[in-house]
């Protein structure tokens, strides 16, 4: 923690986002352009997330593999959407070992040609089907405007990659991998998002449907914190990824692809994060629960840390992630900041008078100053204590954001209406049978992209926002990360 | 598992090494040349030995981070004896978002110079230390002779690296953390390896001290698992890592880094495998226990599979990893021999007279035939017998590779006797003063190098195998991956 005054979140989210992350030592800026290096209090997030995600995976019948880095020039172009839509972001290598190459390899943006590629030599029956594959890996996109977790020229993330024999498989696939990064991004992150499909322009190069959840950051801008795709046939028609079925049939699989990455860091900064810094979750806090002891002299130093001992043993004892912060040259005060900056979820207090009635105070971070904090918890309960309010901090900081996001969600009816909600930051939901072109003209005139059509609609049918027509379904339209 | 027959460990070993990953489906050639897929199977391997791994390094208070893929080109000339080393094997990024870049960056081939450049803004004070960092990453050397995870031209790694506030901590970390992959790869992977210092000629571009763990392949070839480097304060120096001391002078941190790759993979398989495949460790193995139902019709079918389901049920519970393999499509007699080769630890075998008496028949991988076998062993106590077994498999196999090893080691007095040895492939072990030279001529004409100093040395002195001269130590010498 440095001595400079971070800025106010309310006055200025984008300065306030990156003095979190340096102040929290969450991350910093690669001697590249737009390349990040996450620290290592970033990077225990991280973990937490793809141990969360990756039990779901596995839950879900797909297994980890690893597919090379390096993807020959010409696999990309063999499906045309998708060179079509990474080809200007490519970082690519063209010496190899002092030697020039002879066709330059692409450094992946994404791996779905490779993966295809080795798929058509896997897939030969239809008993060799569902094929349900995930891969934890690095990608590079050559990106100009950069922000640390957001966006940046190199990201970590996971990508699923199945093949399946139909349609209805592969789709009912690219819907539940939505809903298990939903129940990921809601109960674990504390993340309410809205789930839905994409609009035509804003699929992904290459797929018939994309879903995807959407998040309302802090400053009310939407972040898209994890899709899926049904990829229909195009790549395995690209790569010729054909089975033999029942019959004795070749088919071309159905495929999806779906991934979430550290991005999603950078939702739990501007979701939970406050004027003091960050409030992580605690499923996914890397510490859940600090002990910062008080003393005034040597006799109660000795007293206080026996104290302090026995409560942190019977907190790890209960698997939970704690740290006690003994260190002598900062006041208890400093450490209250240190760690509200850093997000714990709970804070123990144990002073003197609390060693003599054997007793801790609890402080919740979400809950700032005295209404936060319960006074008198017996020390030999304080395990089944602490897990209980874990438990309350998690909900609440998810119900506080879905009441955020929900008075800031306004029903348009008119492209006017629509533009008042944009530009005053919020998102605006409305029924919508425009033409791609009336989208491109709301994005040009507002900045404001369709997030999705969400799955949750209401009954029936509406006056296009835009055009009047009779519209089958409500978008929502807001400016995004 | 394919029709095709597999080349016999003894006639072939490279090529029934090349047998065995294909047929066990651990890994498959990427597209472009040297490049590996890792699938499903091989990657579960990797992601075992990750987490036993990981757990020691945290459990030795270091952190996980990540840094970026792409190094400026100018950082890995700051070490002149780095850049020496890796600049035959650099991966150049030249082209990025379609133009040309002022500076090539390299495809990090270790991060030694990307992680020094950022400690050096990190260290402030020697508060700050020791600085103990460790990432799970995928590294890029453009090797001209590849070979499955032996070498390929990426590869799976972690890399640790430290920074201390002296000489005699970095040195005790180095020492460290080879103990801990010493630990691991004998207690996990249950490859027995010769822990020592690599010489002058051998050590790591950068370093003053390698030390590293040599563990000898079924075809008595040496194979360097794991190293740790005594990094002195060359990158220190090259890239300004200074701390204020508690004395309030600027003072250059002293460094380590660590290493063990994807590369452990191939060893298990070249150490335990044999004629019918795997042998896989049953601490690392993805499967501890597949489980074999025998049925003759429907009847039986259906009883037999109760069974399963209950010793499945029951070993689950257990925590051991079980698989029943239930197809219709396959006799017992083939799945016996799919299980074999991809080196299942135990077989539970369940036929209708098991189904009568309760009891299970016990098959252990590592012993073959009847000998290898235990029947009616009672269903409610088959947790309890297979995990002890389980231990007994992990066991025998550290035992018989060291017994192998042990047998293949010979003490040499002279360079022909040296001679004789690496000619019939055994490893040679013998007194050493030689000069880099020395060394050099050894290795051209014998194509044996010195694997390392073991710090597992005889008392006292003795004359060099190659000069005549008084030397402290003695070195092993072989041929190696």
């Amino acid at each position: 923690m440095s001595e400079q005054a971070m800025t106010p979140r309310s006055t200025d989210f984008s300065g306030w986002y990156q003095d979190v992350i340096r102040e929290a030592e969450l991350a910093d800026y690669g001697p590249v352009r737009g390349t990040m290096v996450i620290r290592p209090y970033g990077y225990a997030i991280w973990e937490h997330i793809q141990r969360n995600l990756d039990r779901r995976f596995k839950e879900t019948g797909h297994v980890n593999a690893y597919f090379p880095l390096f993807i020959p020039y010409s696999f990309l172009q063999k499906e045309k959407e998708h060179i079509e839509g990474f080809s200007p972001e490519l970082a690519l290598v063209t010496v190899g070992g002092g030697k020039e190459l002879e066709e330059p390899l692409v450094v992946r943006p994404t791996s779905e040609t490779i993966i295809n590629y080795m798929f058509a030599r896997w897939v030969k029956s239809y008993r060799d089907l569902p094929l349900l594959i995930n891969q934890w890996a690095n990608v590079v996109r050559w990106e100009m405007r950069t922000r640390p977790f957001l966006r940046t020229l190199e990201f970590l993330w996971q990508e699923g990659h199945t093949a399946h024999a139909t349609y209805e498989e592969a789709e009912a696939e690219a819907r539940r991998m939505i809903e298990v990064y939903r129940d990921f991004a809601e109960g674990d992150g504390a993340v309410p998002v809205i789930v839905g499909r994409k609009s035509r322009l804003e699929t992904f190069a290459g797929a018939i449907h994309t879903y995807t959840m959407e998040a309302m950051m802090g400053d009310k801008r939407a972040l898209q914190a994890g899709t899926s795709h049904n990829l229909g046939q195009n790549f395995a028609k690209a790569f010729d990824i054909r089975y033999l079925d029942e019959h004795n049939e070749l088919q071309h699989v159905w495929q999806t692809s779906w991934g979430l990455s550290t991005r999603f860091v950078g939702a739990i900064i501007m979701v939970h994060g406050d004027d003091h810094g960050l409030r992580l979750p605690p499923r996914l806090a890397p510490v859940q629960v600090v002990i910062v002891p008080i003393w005034r002299n040597e006799a109660q130093r000795t007293a206080v840390l026996a104290t302090v001992g026995r409560v942190q043993q019977l907190l790890a004892e209960a698997g939970i992630r704690v740290e006690a912060d003994v260190r002598a040259q900062h006041t208890p005060g400093w450490k209250f900041n240190y760690w509200e900056l850093k997000g714990v979820p709970v804070r123990v207090e144990i002073g003197p008078r609390d060693v003599e009635s054997q007793t801790v105070v609890l402080a919740r971070r979400d809950v700032p100053g005295k209404a936060g904090k319960t006074t008198g918890i017996p020390v030999e309960g304080v395990a089944e204590r602490v897990r209980e309010l874990l438990a309350e901090v998690q909900t609440a900081l998810f119900e506080q954001a879905r009441a955020f996001r929900d008075a800031h969600i306004h029903d348009v009816r008119s492209y006017d209406e629509l533009r008042d909600v944009v530009a005053a930051g919020g998102w605006a939901r409305g029924w919508w049978a425009g033409s791609d072109d009336d989208e491109r003209r709301i994005k040009e005139e507002t900045r404001a992209t369709i997030r999705c059509f969400p799955f949750d609609q209401p009954e029936g049918d509406g006056p296009c926002l835009m055009t009047g027509q009779r519209a089958q379904q409500v978008a929502i339209f807001a400016k995004a990360y």
